[in-house]
């Protein structure tokens, strides 16, 4: 079992250091931007790798063999990408098109094709070559690309999931949709004053964390 | 000149040091919720000190001595708090103003008092003090309180507002104000959530940078 | 047992939450030694909390009571200060002693009286208040102060307590008193050049991370 | 001149990308041998770009035209990454060249040859990939290996270097010669005690800073 625990940690090293070097070569992006006193189409990058736990929950729930999570599980690996304005998503999408260190495995495009749920975001199931302690290896990840409006939404959602075990009562899913409408509402405003933001848009002097 | 410069740089430390240990204490705070399970009134918390040129720019326009910037200008160091629903506000005035560290000198309250311009935000002024290499000082600092979607708005209407040099055209103006609402329905949506929401937040597992 | 974990995460919140204050802090006075363009007494500083596990060993080896851990085990909590010369450590301890919101205990000055096995660093036992999401709370501290040579030493001294559970074979023990001696005798040179370099030590321009 | 300021501030874009790809993909290496348990080969590593000020006095002083100094220069990306052992170095080299994303231009052992000031590290000229805001650009960039001991003697004497304009007194230089042998000599016995220490080694538990 301590065996096992070490094996699984090792597992997940290549991933870790994937996302790792993912988002520092985002926010580097964001930070040329700023040096450059130019609109950054990435106001924030988060990363996660999924828990071992929930790994092996997934495989059962898909029917999926150990053997073959490394191929079958396309999100051990998280990139969290999140823009200001929904027209900054698809600048965001051509950025990762063009880069040589990125290749596309697929992608869904949610933001135009909304989830019943109300669920809009952009997804790139995408492929990444690391050099780990252990030597070189392609891991999947995939890279979620979203505004703020919807990421505050999905954030709620994906919180009201885990307590209902994914069984959202109606009552609580209706005011989902209804917030959802909001979050779009709140973009469509947002983008309506997008053109007159674009030029004016100082370098955002406001330090993030955490 | 090139003297002035250094005096204005030993001028910034102490307020460039306090708001690095304010960020540190409230992330802290925010962690600490998330090791517990807990759900996090705070989301996130970005920090910034003013610049000189704006220092300068705002002495001269309100006539303030530069020998009286520092008991005058109020928010040379600024503070940001995030929160998800607007019911967490008060939870985080209350938590900073049971702190030892941080003394209040007074609030404002745009969040009940909504200003003209569709702003909202809760204000704090408060002193704070910093061990220095150069010794021990006592600074002012604003802390803005807000939710996601006021956070939003703001940011849209501060880069506007630098745009037009505070002449922002009406048209542009009434666009903001529909903003402003859509900004504030999307936080009445998810406060009807906010119940559902509260038990059930799991630590939040995406890390975020910059 | 699973609540006993928990509890036992909940113990450290504070403690891991004042090494990291205590590292900004330090650090930020670093950073404005170099802003300064002055020599800085700190070359880095490094931090740590004690594991459970190693608590609970300590606790059994000098049989303290659990209710008396706080109050019994001193270096729970540790920082580790870092000097290029032998004659930074007297100022970083003045430079301690100055800070209101340090509190001295006692100190062993392991400097002047160095220890049979070779071992040299300056030890301050203190008091430090901390705000968490659970409250305010005093916890105490262990401060190191050691130049880079002495670290080197202390680390590899470390590696080898760890490795023989503090038996370390004659042989090995001899070879590192000659270690020491070597550290010692780099930590003389660098003395006797210190004054020409005091005045020179432009911003040192690399970054330092992990 | 505020334009050819702008326009080095683009020119070092690249090179800053770099360094903080390649710290953050060292520094990967050291957490995964930390996880696993395992001794790290690399103790850590810092980065720096050098300033747009010392890259056009270098170029001067070699009579490189600015059209050439991307070519020409080949340090302005720099990494320094600190072992603990001299044998460490060999093993971070040939880590380095198994990495498809670092290629090699040259070498230049001065750990073997070591120079008449006393000077010795192991420095690698490569090349490495970057794409930023701007596009993608192969940019060159100086690694340097050496031991803690080597580092510390090292960076006092590039102090001095700066305060003497590079013609250190010989008195200042015979001390500095003395000092770079105490440094050897140190370097020499803890390699004795390198085989008792490597399978001893825990993962060092003080996360350094700054």
């Amino acid at each position: 079992m301590v065996l096992e625990t070490q094996m699984w940690r090792e597992f997940l090293i290549p991933y870790q250091q994937a996302v790792q070097e993912m988002q520092i070569k985002f926010e580097s992006i964001v930070n040329e931007y700023h040096k450059l006193s130019q609109y950054s189409p990435i106001e924030f990058v988060t990363v996660r790798v999924k828990k071992i736990s929930s790994i092996l929950e997934k495989a059962k729930k898909k029917g999926i063999a150990l053997s073959d999570i490394e191929n079958e599980i396309e999100d051990i690996a998280g990139v969290r990408i999140i823009c200001q304005f929904v027209e900054d998503i698809d600048k965001v999408v051509s950025l990762i098109k063009s880069r040589r260190d990125i290749m596309i495995k697929y992608e869904k495009d949610y933001v135009t094709n909304t989830k019943s749920s109300g669920y809009r975001s952009y997804h790139m199931i995408i492929y990444y070559d690391v050099h780990t302690a252990l030597g070189e290896k392609r891991i999947q990840a995939e890279i979620q690309i979203r505004t703020l409006a919807m990421n505050f939404w999905a954030t709620i959602e994906h919180s009201l999931k885990y307590k209902y075990k994914h069984n959202i009562p109606m009552e609580i899913r209706n005011r989902l949709v209804a917030a959802a409408e909001a979050a779009h509402n709140l973009d469509n405003e947002m983008s309506k004053i997008r053109s007159e933001v674009l030029d004016a848009q100082d370098s955002f002097q406001y330090k993030s964390g955490i």
